[in-house]
Order: C-alpha cells, then sequence, then structure tokens
C-alpha cells in the first residue's frame, strides 16, 4: 500500500461515494480539496479518454490544490463505493513541510500522470 | 522572476547549450538531473508538439529526476544561447526538505505542465 494510505488511514472523517457516483466533474468548480483513496476503486477520466483506475491508497484533485485553480482537471467516477479523506491546503502545506517523503510521493504521482497524457497524446497523434 | 532563479542564480557551475542545439532529447538516456535555466530561452517539444517557450527562472528535466527514469520525456532546445544549473537528486532532496517552498513550487510547474498536456489532448481528439 502506498505512503499516503499509511498516514491518512486512521483518519475519522471519511468522504463515501457511491458506485457510479463522481467525488468530482472535470471543469466543475473545486473544493479546494486533494482526496486520499482509502478503499474502493474509481476511474479517472480526461477530455472523455479513461486515463487509469485508482485504488486504495491512491491520490486524486492535487492540481486544483497546488495551483489555486477554481476548477477541477479530470473527472474521478466510483467504481465501487469509495472512502474518501479530504486534504486542504493548509493540511497540504503541512505535511510538505513536516513530511518531505510526502512531498517527494505528490511529485512521482503527478510525473505518473504527466506520463500518462503524453502516452494519450502519443497515440492521438499517431 | 521564479524561486528558482533567486535560489541557483549565484550557482558557479553553469552549462551552456548553443541556439539551436537541444541540452536534452525526447526518449534520450537521462543523466538524472533537474536543470534550472538561468539566462536565454527554449523550446519543449513532447511528440513532436511545442508545448512552451522556457524562460530564465524554468526548471526542466525534474520527470527523470522523480521518477528514476531513464528517457528524457521532453526536448529542450535552445533558442538562444542558455546557461543551466544541473541539480542532482542528492541536492533536490536537500532542497524539499530545508526549502518546503521549493517542493510547493516544483509541483505547481508540474500541474501547469500536466494542464498544457491535457490541453493538447483536448485538441487533438476535437
Amino acid at each position: 500500500m502506498s505512503m499516503f494510505f499509511d498516514l491518512f488511514r486512521r483518519d475519522p472523517n471519511i468522504v463515501y461515494v457511491e458506485a457510479g457516483d463522481c467525488l468530482f466533474k472535470e471543469n466543475a468548480e473545486s473544493d479546494g480539496m486533494m482526496y486520499v483513496l482509502l478503499s474502493g476503486s474509481a476511474d479517472v477520466y480526461l477530455n472523455n479518454v479513461h486515463l487509469e483506475i485508482i485504488q486504495a491508497g491512491a491520490i486524486v484533485g492535487e492540481m486544483a490544490l497546488i495551483e489555486h485553480r477554481a476548477l477541477r482537471s479530470a473527472t474521478v467516477q466510483a467504481i465501487t463505493r469509495c472512502g474518501f479523506v479530504a486534504i486542504n491546503e493548509k493540511r497540504f502545506n503541512f505535511l510538505v513541510t513536516e513530511a518531505p517523503q510526502f512531498a517527494i510521493e505528490v511529485m512521482r504521482v503527478m510525473a505518473q500522470r504527466l506520463r500518462a497524457t503524453d502516452k494519450a497524446l502519443d497515440l492521438c497523434n499517431n
């Protein structure tokens, strides 16, 4: 399981999303939260392209938090009932400061997403 | 100017790349370095798609460093003569630990790149 799962598994504030429902949708207004998936699995879509299936330990929504952007950059739809922990900016900044490995791990996830998007772009262009 | 420029402007170890030459090419073997552009400007290409022009204060090559990947994910070609500072993993990790704002700033750049790639993907699909 990922570092994120270990960090947040005991968090008492779980947001549940039922199968078929969306945690958030692309271009929807953001609540400024990043989410850590603790249970269940979900699809991630970008421009109606299926990018990945996320499992417990994954993070989503970090883009809007980091960029202070109003709009979500992707859609997250629950495949099974999902339990998420919501992380606001204050907590995020605290974690980056106190746990440098947390920051490195967020960067690693973003790098993987960039590679996945690059691949989709490559397929689209060829 | 960016935080990266301020952090590295006095670094004595500058790598120069002449106009028209590449700092690195997509899918080329990586030297494991991230680079901070201190002077000049350069084009960034992904799958032969022009993604952005970078100016002094920009960072490139962070993907291979973060992911420990052998291959570069993009091409960086100097428009004018460019001066870069090379940051290895040890120094990168030190900066993340000692300067949390550095980590946040790297994430912000990656988020901007993800948005740019998303946009290119959107254009490609429509």
